[in-house]
């Protein structure tokens, strides 16, 4: 899983079946000072997710088991709403 | 799934029986603003999309499900057509 | 699915026994003018595919489908050969 | 699987429930000189590790047999604890 | 497949039961020159291979079908011994 910012909403008439009914949601993957990496990309909610949201995300099968459609076009979801991460970088010298 | 623009056709008349009778779109990747990031490819279409369409792709067992293949031989697809996104990049600097 | 040129082949005696009978294609990814991009990488070959041909190719569960081997340790194959590529790039600007 | 060190964990009180009772381990990808590469991710936790441990990581369907979740949203798991590393770099330069 | 060439192993006591009995072999990515390239990963052994062999590798689901442990947590094995790469470079120019 990945973390990332709800940065905005895509709206998608026209699209597969099987994605009717889950909000799509452009998600900014970020680092842990909460800064951009990398391009945005489009993921579907399990959480109840929204804008400026600070999230954790899962790609591939993952994401179709999150709103329990394995058989959808899904590759991408929102899996959690980040509360705290609790960070010790300094254990990367130690050793 | 991502974003990007249908900018041609591919014609493989040699190909793996599976893949009869899907399309192929030569697919560029694109970022919010529209602008081709990486390389394209090429993917099924599954929601009848054509050239100059500004679309949603998914990679994986998620494309073989759009076309209901899922023994195929495909990898990438065209699941949605965008008609709009609505972006709040400020949020990343709200917290 | 991405495009390539077959550029050698692979010798392997000593390989999982689910791969026998699979041609060992080394295979450049190129780009829409065929010019090289990335690392060559190895695939199985699906539709009788030859040094030098322009070629599609997939990768993970798509790459066993397409040569009905579901359970063998192959994650890319060739599945298709190309025979013209219309690309109408303009169409990015046109929006 | 790949190397990493545990550099933290993360909470998430709203989560997909098939996540519930997973520890989330914020983890550095780290090169054989223990040295971060790349940007930290989230995997929970399949043989008890934490903070500062040298641990072995898998991503996707191995991730989630890890923990007996076949259809769950995880999609990263730490499986190993590494004790040593023995490397032969000369090899590279032998043939 | 990709290829490269095993550069050392690795031990770790504690791991997934699923993982128990593979050996760890520490694996460099190289390029047909046989060149590093990119960061060195873990992968099982499904050919008995070892330290300085040339090797072809798999990731994801080809990986475990290599051991015949698709329940397991592994995600990279080594497929195949590279005894020969006959290569043609010159057949990007051709076309």
């Amino acid at each position: 899983m990945r973390i990332g910012v709800i940065i905005g909403t895509v709206v998608a008439t026209r699209k597969c079946e099987s994605m009717v009914g889950n909000k799509l949601l452009l998600t900014q993957p970020v680092n842990i000072k909460r800064e951009a990496i990398g391009e945005p990309f489009v993921a579907v909610d399990a959480v109840g997710a929204g804008v400026g949201d600070f999230i954790l995300y899962a790609t591939g099968t993952a994401s179709r088991n999150s709103v329990q459609k394995p058989k959808s076009s899904i590759d991408a979801s929102i899996i959690g709403i980040v509360d705290n991460v609790d960070i010790h970088p300094d254990v990367l010298e130690e050793k």
